[in-house]
């Protein structure tokens, strides 16, 4: 990361699911919150995924929580013997559960007559939970401290992020694209020196072995008047000068 | 993970990726290589996505070396300054990066008088690495004690690991996914009883939001003999008793 982003919030993603470790679904949650995050100037530091057991889960997000700005969790909420992840997270922070009346009150609106048990389970959360609105949706968004805890399904989750996502605006970073059609190995010391140059613009450089019009994306971000231009402009002179040819910018 | 699991061979992937936690790209080695592990009889257990940061990739795949029978990274292998993996795991491990004489062969060959020094940064292992023949490439794949180092780039992701996969195989795991049109909530008893009486069987439960056939899907996976055909009949004798409708099985 470069120097300038360090004081930028952070972010870690904790995903609970034996259903994407073992390959039988692709999470969706973890790209669509990175894009989300960024747009929203918020480093996404980690991203890890973990199966459903108790005790992990509750160790994974209270080290998440002191060490990042924000933690979001992605799945485990519900009301079947595998959704442990509010219990999971009360029991790794030392607090008790407890059964939230406004949340009784959404839940017995919603399933009427047909109310369980084991629906009563969403009803429950981490004593010292925030309760906030999601518009269109009677059931709210819980945070504990930090911790948005957010549910597996993917329609859900968007939702639910997108509601409550104004709370977490940093300073927005801006991306230059530089899309080449050269070898990596041949351009590598043109983006050494421009990443030395410019030590507050971050620069990666990507491959591309599909049969596409270009074979490697060098992307830059920084913030908003870091020195993105410059630096681009810089790189777009080095490659220009070894004969490198440029396909498109964005 | 029922207790029948627990013998099973494990592993972790670290994928090392700016790119991946910025959202400008989205990870789909993950989603691979949890399937082909599922098929194979190894139980993925972790997944973590960390950024480009030479201490921190060092830690993360020492401590799943550890922790698991094997470690898979994916990322941050290549020519450029931020191909940082093999000397940061190196470094995690506390032995010197040494420069191969067969890779060094395999670079010359293939960049001719195009070679750079940059591009004989990709002869550099850990001490004391093996190298894997890959049918169809010039390039061996890299293993350093019980770490699997794989590049990014996904076409090279598979190629590699479908060429070597046959060491990792464990005893297979046999998957059932029962596909119903139900309340969660409703069926949660079912599910809790039949997992109670079966502890060698997971099973787990997915709820579906869009239009689909089903509502809920229901998984069980058990090894071979261990009980995964009699745990399916006595949920599906347990959902018929209670009218909830099976959609399929398969």
């Amino acid at each position: 990361m470069p120097s300038s982003l360090d004081h930028a919030p952070t972010a870690g993603l904790v995903v609970i699911g034996n259903e994407i470790l073992s390959g039988k679904t692709a999470d969706s949650n973890a790209p669509y919150l990175a894009k989300e995050l960024r747009f929203l100037g918020v480093v996404l530091a980690r991203i890890l995924t973990i199966p459903d057991e108790f005790g992990l889960i509750g160790r994974c997000v209270r080290d998440f929580a002191s060490e990042f700005t924000w933690v979001f969790t992605s799945g485990g909420v519900g009301p079947t013997h595998d959704d442990i992840t509010i219990a999971a997270i009360a029991a790794g922070f030392g607090v008790p559960v407890v059964s939230d009346a406004r949340l009784q009150a959404a839940l017995r609106g919603h399933y009427q007559g047909r109310l369980t048990e084991d629906h009563l389970q969403m009803a429950k959360v981490p004593q010292g939970s925030e309760l906030i609105d999601v518009p269109g949706l009677a059931y709210p968004q819980v945070q504990f401290r930090n911790v948005i805890i957010l549910p597996g399904v993917p329609e859900l989750f968007r939702t639910k992020f997108s509601a409550i996502k104004a709370r977490f605006a940093g300073r927005p970073i801006r991306l230059r694209e530089v899309f080449l059609r050269a070898d990596e190995g041949t351009v590598a010391g043109a983006l050494r020196k421009t990443a030395d140059e410019f030590p507050a613009v971050l620069i990666g450089s990507y491959p591309s072995f599909r049969r596409e019009e270009y074979s490697v994306k060098v992307t830059l971000e920084a913030y908003e008047n870091d020195g993105l231009d410059k630096a681009a402009a810089a790189l777009e002179a080095r490659l220009k000068d070894m004969n490198a040819q440029i396909v498109r910018v964005s």
